[in-house]
Formats: C-alpha cells, sequence, structure tokens
C-alpha cells in the first residue's frame, strides 16, 4: 500500500503540497483508495481517501499500528561533511540502514557549504516511505569538529571506522548497547590530530583491507551493527 | 601512489589508451614519477615512469609485492537485472567489499537489454583502482534464472536475502565456507515460483525489518559476509 507524509487534524488526516501532488498527479489515485499515512510518529495509520480539494487532500483512519520499520536502537551518524554527491547516498542509505539521525560535521579537511535543507527534507522523506518509517530522520545544521567530540560523551559506545587501524570490531562490544554513535570520516579523511582526538573518545576499527569510499564505509557499519543489535 | 592498469612487455610495463589519458592528461605525471601498476593479477607493480610515447607511456618495475586489497574468499554475486543506475552503484560497491564475480540474471520480472560492457569494464577499473584492488572483477553477460539456480551447485553456502523472510542469519553456516553465492532481486522481486525454487537451493533469510532497495541489500550481505569470514 502507498504511504504519504501528512498532518493530523481533527479525526482526519490531511496530505497536502508535495505529498498531495504525488497522491493525485503522480500515482493518480481517486477517492475510496486505501493508502498508509505517516504522521512523523510512532505509528502506520491505514486510511481511506475521504475527499479531494483543490491544495490537499482528505483520509479517513481505518485502523492504527506500530510502524515495524523505526529502528529500536539509537544509532546516530557523524559524518564529515563529504562531497555533495555522496551526502545524498549517505542519507538515504542510513535510513535503509537504521539511523536514527544523522549530524554533519566539519573539519580541517572539508569545505563548508550550506545544506540545502529543503531538497534533503524531500530526498529523508521519500527514502522513509521507501523502506516503510513512519518517522523522519533527525537532521542538523553542520557542526564544528570540537563540538562533535563533545557530543559523542553522551553515547554508551562510540565506533570510529579508520582507514590507519588494523583491529576489527570485537562484536561483543555492542552486547546491549542501546545508544551508538558511528563517526565516519569524508574522502580526504582526517588529520592525525583529529583521528588522536577521536581515538580518546571511541574505538577505531578497520573495515578490513581494501580502502572504502566513505558512503561504502557508512553502509558497512550500519548494516554490521544492525545485524548484532536486531535494530 | 596512483594506481593504473596496463600491460607487461618484456621487463616493463605499458599503460596505453584510457589509462595513458588519464596519467598523462588528467594527473599531468611526468618522467621519473612513481606510481602502482595493476596487471589484472594477484600482484601491485610499484614503478618508475621511464618514457613518454605519443600513445602509450613505458614503466620500470622498481619491485613487485602481493596485493592486499584481493579479496581471500570466492563470493560471486548473483544480481538479478536491476534498472540500469542500481546496477552502477551496485558494481561499485561490490567491489569495495569483495565481491569475487559479478553475474546478472532475468527472471520473470526483470526487462533484458544488453549491457553496455565498455562502460561497465570503465567503471569496475575504477573501483578496483579506488580501493586498490589489483584485479579486475569478472563480469559475464546475463543469464537466465533457470541456468543461475543450475550455477548455484557450485557453492559451499547460498545465501538468499528475501524480503518475505523472517529468519535472520545465523553467522555460524559461514564458519570456514570460502566459497559462497549471495542472490539478491531487483525492485520489483522475485516470483512466488522463483523464490520457492530458490529456497530448495539457498538458505533464504531477513535483512532486518525494514524494506531494502536491492542495492542496500547487496551491501548489506557482503558488509555482513566479510566480516564473519576476514574477507
Amino acid at each position: 500500500m502507498k504511504r504519504f507524509f501528512g498532518r493530523k487534524q481533527g479525526d482526519k488526516i490531511i496530505i497536502e503540497e508535495g505529498e498531495f501532488h504525488h497522491l493525485k498527479s503522480v500515482m493518480r489515485m481517486r477517492e475510496g483508495e486505501k493508502v498508509i499515512a505517516s504522521l512523523n510518529d510512532d505509528f502506520d495509520y491505514y486510511c481511506t481517501i475521504e475527499k479531494f480539494n483543490k491544495n490537499d487532500c482528505i483520509l479517513s483512519i481505518d485502523s492504527v499500528q506500530k510502524c515495524v520499520g523505526l529502528p529500536n536502537k539509537n544509532v546516530v551518524l557523524f559524518q564529515m561533511l563529504p562531497r555533495k554527491d555522496y551526502l545524498d547516498n549517505i542519507i538515504a542509505k542510513s535510513i535503509e540502514l537504521g539511523a536514527s539521525k544523522i549530524v554533519t560535521f566539519s573539519s580541517h579537511n572539508t569545505i563548508s557549504k550550506p545544506l540545502k535543507k529543503e531538497r534533503l527534507i524531500n530526498q529523508i522523506m521519500t527514502a522513509c516511505k521507501q523502506c516503510e518509517r513512519s518517522k523522519l530522520i533527525d537532521f542538523e545544521d553542520t557542526i564544528s569538529f570540537e563540538k562533535m567530540l563533545e557530543e559523542l560523551s553522551n553515547f554508551d559506545l562510540v565506533l570510529f571506522p579508520y582507514e590507519n587501524e588494523t583491529q576489527v570490531l570485537d562484536a561483543k562490544v555492542l552486547n546491549e548497547k542501546t545508544n551508538i554513535a558511528i563517526v565516519v570520516g569524508n574522502e580526504t579523511g582526517f588529520t592525525q590530530d583529529e583521528a588522536n582526538a577521536l581515538k580518546q573518545k571511541a574505538i577505531s576499527l578497520s573495515l578490513g583491507k581494501r580502502i572504502l569510499r566513505c558512503d561504502t564505509a557508512v553502509m558497512a557499519m550500519l548494516s554490521i551493527v544492525n545485524f548484532f543489535t536486531n535494530n
């Protein structure tokens, strides 16, 4: 069943703007058809399309169920700002692979540029719909390397895949951890000083013998963490 | 050090065509500079640029080392022909994540179209260079679903991530396996008959609660297999 993001109004759900356009003009849906609505909360709202207006459509709610696609662990990705095309892929795949939040950070080897917020939100919505997550992933403005280091203190476990590391992940460290941070560099990587500072706060580890692109490293880390935490 | 694919001639290595263009015009390298040459075998050839000709350049070999980036397990990806843009990503990421070979297959839910071989080979070369693999991944013409099923008999272990499955991978099955096949569907997935036929030959498993795109499923499977087999 097709999924659309909307907002609640009384006992109805309203689908508007881009989502309305997609439902009406792209999917060509009609009154009486069934859809799932997401209200950016923990539930899936099974609905019937009740009425089309000029700029929105109104859904009546048939039943409500807890969304099964939401992650059950808090896995936050701290991503050093990469070249733009990597970030797109990183966001889409992190959502599929159960990240709860993505925080970009700047560092010695980044070129800071403002993120195109509206575009990112559309992209996040598309990925959430595809993998059946009812809640959008949190996404904040880019923070500094120093601020990122500070934030790492809030986690039970911080993992840092590092190309100059040889030790691989001992999966036992993941036991019963529910609040996990993953810190990933960009194409140019961390300076030695940054890597040293990170190692004070994080378990640095190798993802094998091959040099992975930053987006591949994110996916490998999330896949392994998901596997061991059943996220 | 930059890596280029070439061919051996006597005790020298010749870099030509696209690789020559890249070395000379894109990287603007000069005589006397050091490079790594790959001859599509198991070794890295550390070389010095000896001489530029009009259409090629000649390298002298300084030393030879076993390539560390090559996978040590035989992990073959059987990929149901997806929409073109997914295949690009699947190939690039599979190379980084240690697949030995990619075989595309057609099925009820595919639209068969000829693969653009030359473009694929360029793409394979780029990915191999990026992740420091000296040997190109094998890539064959698309085979039928039936032929794919037959080929699965050649493996110790066949894994089949399936969206209608609930059991997750028991990592013990990977113990000491060195000859592993992974079978992944496309956006439209397998028919019930195809899935049933596959289950006779493969361990079907869930990759979690979220519906992954086919390229994400490939990456998650390869990341997990690599982790447990140290590939």
